[in-house]
């Protein structure tokens, strides 16, 4: 039967134990979008040529976020991150930026919330970054993507 | 013109001067979603009466993420936040939960990174306890609905 | 001859060198209480079954300070933590509120400073959410009762 | 009646609005105590002495410790501590070191947590650098002993 | 005479109080460099061009360190940064990069910790992304260079 | 051809993916200075026998500063320190104190910066209690000494 492993039997909420887990090399790759007007899409298009900070400080974000995980989401474990990217692309037809974290780590437990995390936050710091232009953004479809490693071995998201 | 004020003139990125800026009441609501399996929201219900603890969990979460917003968002400015509360509703035909987060503070800017930070680290509490029984889950429709003070005074999210 | 290994020869602080040690599975109970009044422990308890969240709090508040201990206590190592657990008795006899942290982890040295700290700081959470209807709470009896692995073995408090 | 302000009408968490609260000048002072066989306490006054980094570390550690209470117990609003100071007295009859912390805001909420989080880190890190000789160490007696400002005026904690 | 404020008078440690000093307009401004092979700074003046990631990263990291200096000083007071603004230059005689960071806050103490541990943890991002390639840098000459606000009124570091 | 590591081919930033480097034990001694008026020095060497307290609080500054070393450098990678000690000595000739820190793990890369930034802190710790007593203070000659573990072996800086 399904069961929510965060929360013992009388439902408190707990630090999962992975003492017994096999330590494997796991890697999780998130995604997620910011929707935003053409225009708003348009500087930060210019700022990937001319100026260039907005998507840099947002990737930064995102990278710190990553290995802040277990400060952040209150029953994750802490983890010592061998490797994070966060990449960007401009999609002028929605119009949105799109953004993809990968995570990875020789563990006991996966790396999900990491790479989740690492989007948020990066979508986060776009939102900041051009509210001054266009307040109505909207970060959307944050998801887990692929995941390997652990018991439960390669997975990807049913498209 | 429109312009990225976390850019200089040259692109570089800067934390904005907001000395000359006045002292006013400063709200901000936000709010998001996590879509997912029937299933899993029924687990979550059932813990919303006998166990309770994932929405406590999520909750704790949002409103210590609030507090660590300029810690995590690079270019938002240190804040007293003066109240920070974090809602959640159950939509069953959809299925998913819904967040909000509403923050205040008497301040010289706004508080809307902190209110969209808050949905966003409580979405992700959600999603890292429920991760066991449904990896597919989504956070989505992350936005400002409603902001309160300074010189832009009040403005709604449009339907 | 005893000696404070945090102290050099020159009784200056170091974070001593645990490098040599052997990685074993170490875990450590600390318990704790916090002293009421006896109107105080029965709006907790009541709030344990109808409202729930002031426990809720306090759980999560030990779980997060057990994994920011090395943080917070400067000599601490960083650590690993495999698995945390906050637990709470009410004693109405005194009354209090007796708090219980169990930590794990595969290391080079001990979680007794971690157990500890999810004890205090879940005793601190909790006189936070009462301190406006008794101002006059104690924590009390904060100890170490049980430790495993490491050199020293299996050690229990003595009664 | 008496009320839990930290939860709301439905039990739920929140970080409670000071906002219309007056700006006072609040103090809080806090105490509390570590209890140790004498020859640890005898190790320690010797340190006092000729080494003197314990009773120095735990200082800094109490005082840094009071900046991040905010950060620490989940329901603390942000403040903008004006002064802390961390004392020390080693009472060899018990054998026990008294702690004793002050905090000062000038502020919209008192500085109770700041004093007693101060407190309780402070004997954390005694426990922390003495237990290679004294493992039944107790942290005790940690509590409020004075708090000026705000509404409630001057309180003295009852002998 | 002169004497270290932040001891008391039996030489412990403390928070000083700044309770009653005015509040006023307060900037600071410090300065600091990196040295390195002239190989290294061609690599990161072709960066400038087209890569241009290693500066925006140790802007960013610069611009984070100055809102969390009373985190990492430990005798630091908390202060609600207004503005935060980090630059580079490169000096190709030298060759080195200088870094300059300037900090303002509206408050009760000066903001020079927060300039200079600006530049300091810029520096140290400079050194992390270059050292596969130079591991001789030095971190050199970082010091005050102008301070205004607060009693002492306007100094500026004598050439 | 010598290159940035911390570069991706198209000049972004990332952390780096250490996942298949060896696990080797890696030690790491950085060193750097403080400038200051003689009678600064003589404030401080008088502290280091009456009231010892400056020197202290630099070093537990130094030492909580390599902890956090990934969460001040964007890219470096968290680490589990297994030893970290802060030296320091008077040079009255310059007058200056020079600071010196040696840190150690078992793992998968280096940490120098984990040195570099304990020296730094403690450093600017020295600087923040002299500073009502010396502005004038500089920082410099923060460098890396020595390095042994990894691919690349025992290195130490050329005289």
């Amino acid at each position: 039967m399904s069961e929510l492993t965060h929360l013992d039997e009388t439902g408190s909420a707990r630090m999962v134990d992975v003492g017994a887990k096999a330590v494997t090399e796991r890697v999780a790759v998130a995604r997620g979008a910011v929707t935003m007007d053409a225009e708003t899409l348009r500087l930060l298009r210019e700022g990937g040529h001319k100026k260039g900070d907005v998507i840099a400080v947002a990737r930064i974000a995102g990278i710190q976020a990553a290995k802040r995980c277990s400060d952040l989401i209150p029953l994750c474990h802490p983890m010592m991150l061998t490797s994070v990217t966060v990449d960007f692309e401009f999609d002028e037809t929605e119009p949105r930026v799109e953004i993809s974290a990968r995570c990875k780590v020789s563990g006991q437990t996966g790396v999900e919330m990491e790479a989740l995390t690492a989007v948020s936050i990066a979508a986060l710091t776009i939102y900041d970054m051009c509210k001054a232009v266009d307040r109505g953004m909207h970060i959307t479809d944050v998801c887990l993507v692929e995941k390997q490693g652990g018991k439960s071995g390669h997975w990807m998201q049913a498209k």
